[in-house]
């Protein structure tokens, strides 16, 4: 009976990467392992896979009848339904509420990334890691720690990079880490109103109805296409009863946002960042957080 | 703050060896550790402190403010009172209900002993094992593996042993076991009453009353100074409405039974496991569970 090595659901780069990376492991080891993940690829994964030359792994969403070994995760909620034979759990969240009727293999660390404990486990077991998996296993370290500044990063999932992209022969792992950000972030093709909606929220600012949504992008350059179209959108959704609205083009890499604002009153917009408007747009160095760096501000300014 | 390494409760070599163990690996990593247990030693635990030069650890059955990290186990249950600020886990056994709120560390292996995972985490840390430390863990991987014999033993159990042995100095690990298990199953001094009533059991055989006892000891002489006395007790339970009661002095090491024999029929006695009596006793090899050899072949030749 084959071992099937799956992720956490909503899977992302590291989860489809350690079941991949585990199940070849495991193969190593005599075990006939198959990688799993419980739903589609995400774009930023898609590329990480195509780069390296690995399939999508097969989709598992529900276990009865199998063996499962989890890889990034030890929460049921997490899991596929019937998850009742887990066999190995492999880690770096919290512990969840995972149990088994027998003594097994469970190794979580507090680390950036699990492709960073599997990292350790081939090396403790003196496994060769093939190129391709060496490449997959470095990007998904890079994505969890992104790239290196997460709070969770820690110096061995540096170490582990540098020894993963050595094998891969990634050069610049800076360069990768962009191009998954760009995968990640791509607005290329999409409807304008889908780019408005994906994170838009109304707020009341005493009595003032203002609108406030948030693209995250690797580089400005990528809404460069539909920037024109995109400021034609929120002046429409401002006259639909908005004092006003603000769309945050934000740049996660340089961290800070190119504020576009259509509104009744665009000196107190002004006023709440202290910086002036061009083409009713302006950068504000900085801003990451639409919570904690947009709305308060401009709470104060309109007198909340 | 002080950490707190700490095993289950009714604590065995095992889980205290391992917190010992554990915590002077902390403490060789600048961790401020403490190690706990949560009852009083067992004779077998004690031997084995005294012999290494040890202290009995700390009693901790409320861990209210406490950091802990658990050794032996993960299940709550097995736990002291308000254990919430778990940091760290290592085990052996099946996967319990232990859950955090942040990621930590936590290595669980199916092999024989705790101990043979700490040896691992040593190892891979370059730490250097004292050698009485080495003692401890050497005699809880011969607890917990039955010397060996235990189905849960491992080929790491083993390499761990002779390691750690060789830093400890013990020539003789199987002379290390005997002691422990005569620590274990001492009756030196303890009540005749209390002896027989250890492990005795009446049953109902066809209408007839019998009554079953067992010691285990590791080897018969620890009975010799209340074999007689034992002989005369059973006699007396018998002329009180029972047809016969047997007594089970088990042999652990040799793996048999000198059954005492007290009955109104002893030719249905010796029928039974096909030997003679003699001064009402018989050995029996391989008779090693009550259960399962002495019950069943006595039933028959009741006829039931």
């Amino acid at each position: 009976m084959s071992v099937y090595v799956i992720g956490h659901k909503s899977p992302d780069t590291d989860s489809v990467a350690s079941a991949i990376a585990y199940a070849a492991l495991k193969k190593a080891q005599g075990v006939e392992a198959v990688p799993a993940m419980q739903g589609e690829l995400n774009p930023e994964t898609k590329l990480v896979l195509d780069k390296f030359g690995f399939a999508a792994p097969e989709i598992v969403t529900d276990a009865a009848g199998k063996q499962l070994i989890l890889v990034d995760f030890s929460d049921i909620a997490q899991g596929p339904a019937n998850m009742t034979d887990v066999v190995e759990v492999v880690d770096h969240h919290k512990i969840g509420d995972v149990t088994t009727n027998n003594p097994i293999f469970f190794y979580a660390k507090p680390v950036g990334c699990s492709c960073t404990v599997i990292h350790e486990i081939f090396k403790t077991n003196n496994i060769a890691i093939d190129k391709g998996i060496a490449g997959i296993m470095a990007a998904a370290i890079l994505s969890d720690t992104v790239n290196f500044k997460s709070p969770t990063c820690t110096e061995e999932d540096k170490v582990a990079v540098k020894a993963l992209a050595a094998i891969a022969g990634i050069s610049d792992t800076s360069a990768l880490f962009m191009d998954m950000l760009k995968a990640k972030s791509a607005i290329d093709g999409l409807p304008i109103k889908e780019l408005l909606n994906r994170d838009y929220k109304d707020f009341d600012m005493n009595g003032k109805k203002v609108g406030i949504g948030q693209l995250e992008l690797a580089t400005l350059d990528q809404a460069a296409g539909c920037r024109a179209d995109l400021v034609k959108a929120i002046e429409g959704l401002r006259t639909e009863g908005r004092h006003s609205v603000l769309f945050m083009l934000t740049d996660v890499v340089k961290e800070g946002t190119e504020l576009l604002v259509a509104s009744e009153d665009t000196a107190l917009v002004e006023k709440a960042f202290g910086a002036k408007l061009t083409n009713g747009a302006m950068w504000v160095p900085g801003m990451m957080s639409r919570k904690k760096q947009t709305v308060p501000p401009l709470q104060k300014a309109f007198g909340c």
